[in-house]
């Protein structure tokens, strides 16, 4: 079997922190092992530390390889989140240093979002779109002159349209407009509020002074799909986010061609109050888009770019920034 | 003149400074002189610290007695923002030193919402919308059992909803739509965001990190103002805006008799763009309520209390919160 004797390696990198596989080159087998580290990697003044992702992956490959009973990896593909604006020290130092330590010979340094891609769909032109807390939206026709499209990602104040943030604090607003007796309030949603936060009066105690207000907003997104079944106003925000994800989807999706479409991320636990309603506005704003399961998840995903670039057939643009390939002789 | 000769105090305590007016007590005449201070009073542990209001209400007053040509301050009245949830110190320290310092045997301690109602309406039963970078409305029927409803003011990621922030966020959502190719974006909303800003991509590292956070979003919504007239997207966020501020004050006016309207704060420097269809949905949502112009602003509502509680006709609720009052025997 071509290939069958190389090795490649994945790592996704995110806020939760670090998972590395091994897995052969060429064949789609789950990966021979994975190591996962519960520290996300630091990021300093010049961006993404890479060495301190070092420091956690190189220890870890060798464990892989020494289990697997070989010694140089083929490929390897870093997907990190923040790669295209904090991915400089990355760009700068882990060609060489995973070149000497481990015989890389291909890398490729990819965005969080094209990792998922990656994972999801495979080197299939389409859209993806991630969506937990926040919410992006990334699509590509593969073709000769193609790029990746970017919807989205702009964060909880500026955007994350249809997130798990978004929601939540759709929801949040709603219980208080019962509270206050304004239009639109929801008195469910209030009940939800007081046994999940306590007093309404005191959230705003609770909700401004943390530093991870996303998180806190999106962690209320679960009872506004709880609600939904049986309450009119928490059906309607989640209805109106499935228009806001339908329409970063749309806006990544190929012009021509093949359009498939994945959604992944934790959002997707919210289950049908949401994914009816979204699947129905997909097929009204892109009629040619074809809905698909997530194939994989963005570890997989840096696995399959790997092995693409061990086989000499990646599909995907590479610009520099969301997806960078650097590439060393054979020592 | 009944109460001629008497004085009242008023001061006007928010998050740009501190005003101290001396005004006659028996007429509804001008201050006769204000003081003005850029130094906000300190919030710490024990909430509004009345030592450092103290330290710059007492030296002023004494001044504008010394102008006046007397001595002794009948009534006062302090509105400050914070007063209901931060306003413990000021309740416990302020009417002694009052009395033994300047004689004053009546004092009002009023939120800064109580105040704008105050300088707005004067002792007539309606409503009030405060409305800058948040927005709050304020109403009451001025009934014997009579309470003080709130609506809003929770800030910008809970509500504050048709505010200065939730305008300018929704200008910039909108831009970033278009910048993103998404549904309901406004390209003139984008070239606003691109002269203002500078490139888009570069907001979110230009706003997050920010701890005026609210205020950066407001600063953007003239942007929306200027470009309602000619865009359709810009037109339809002050209209649902509108929509926002017209159920906050709904919620507020009174359930029956007459209620005056009025509102209040840097938001109105908008114009017509908001001010047409607010007058409207207000209309739809209220047909009871009559819109009019706030007669005065919350230093002039400080006063009008102080004035209210010297003549002994004050019927403003006094629920110890919204609105403290406290008496000292004659000395």
């Amino acid at each position: 079997m071509t290939g069958g004797a190389e090795w490649v390696l994945g790592v996704d990198s995110g806020g939760s922190g670090l998972r590395i596989a091994l897995a052969r080159a060429g064949s789609e087998e789950r990966p021979s092992g994975v190591v996962c580290s519960a520290e996300p990697v630091r990021t300093g003044p010049s961006g993404i530390d890479a060495g301190h992702l070092l420091g956690q992956v190189l220890p870890a490959v060798r464990a892989l390889l020494e289990a697997a009973g070989t010694r140089h990896v083929a490929a390897a593909a870093v997907g990190a989140a923040g790669m295209a604006s904090l991915g400089d020290d990355l760009r700068a130092r882990l060609p060489d240093t995973l070149a000497d330590e481990l015989g890389v010979r291909r890398l490729a340094l990819a965005a969080d979002a094209v990792a998922a891609y990656a994972g999801a769909l495979g080197q299939r032109p389409g859209a993806v779109v991630a969506a937990g807390t926040g919410l992006i939206a990334l699509g590509t026709d593969l073709g000769p002159s193609g790029i990746w499209r970017r919807a989205d990602g702009w964060g909880h104040l500026l955007g994350d349209c249809g997130g798990g943030a978004w929601i939540g604090r759709a929801g949040l607003e709603a219980a208080l407009r019962a509270h206050d007796g304004r239009g639109r309030g929801s008195t469910a949603l209030l009940e939800r509020v007081r046994e999940k936060f306590g007093p309404p009066a005191e959230l705003p105690g609770k909700l401004y002074p943390r530093t991870d207000r996303p998180a806190v907003l999106a962690s209320f997104a679960p009872e506004v799909a709880r609600c939904a079944p049986h309450d009119r106003v928490a059906a309607r925000i989640l209805s109106e986010a499935a228009r806001n994800i339908a329409e970063a989807a749309t806006a990544v999706c190929p012009r021509e061609g093949d359009c498939f479409v994945a959604f992944t991320g934790g959002l997707l636990r919210l289950g049908p109050p949401l994914m009816q309603p979204l699947l129905a506005e997909l097929t009204a704003q892109a009629p040619r888009a074809r809905c698909t399961e997530a194939e994989g998840d963005p570890l997989d995903g840096a696995l399959r770019i790997a092995r693409a670039l061990a086989a000499d057939n990646l599909r995907f643009p590479v610009d520099g920034l969301m997806l960078h390939i650097s590439e060393r002789r054979s020592p």
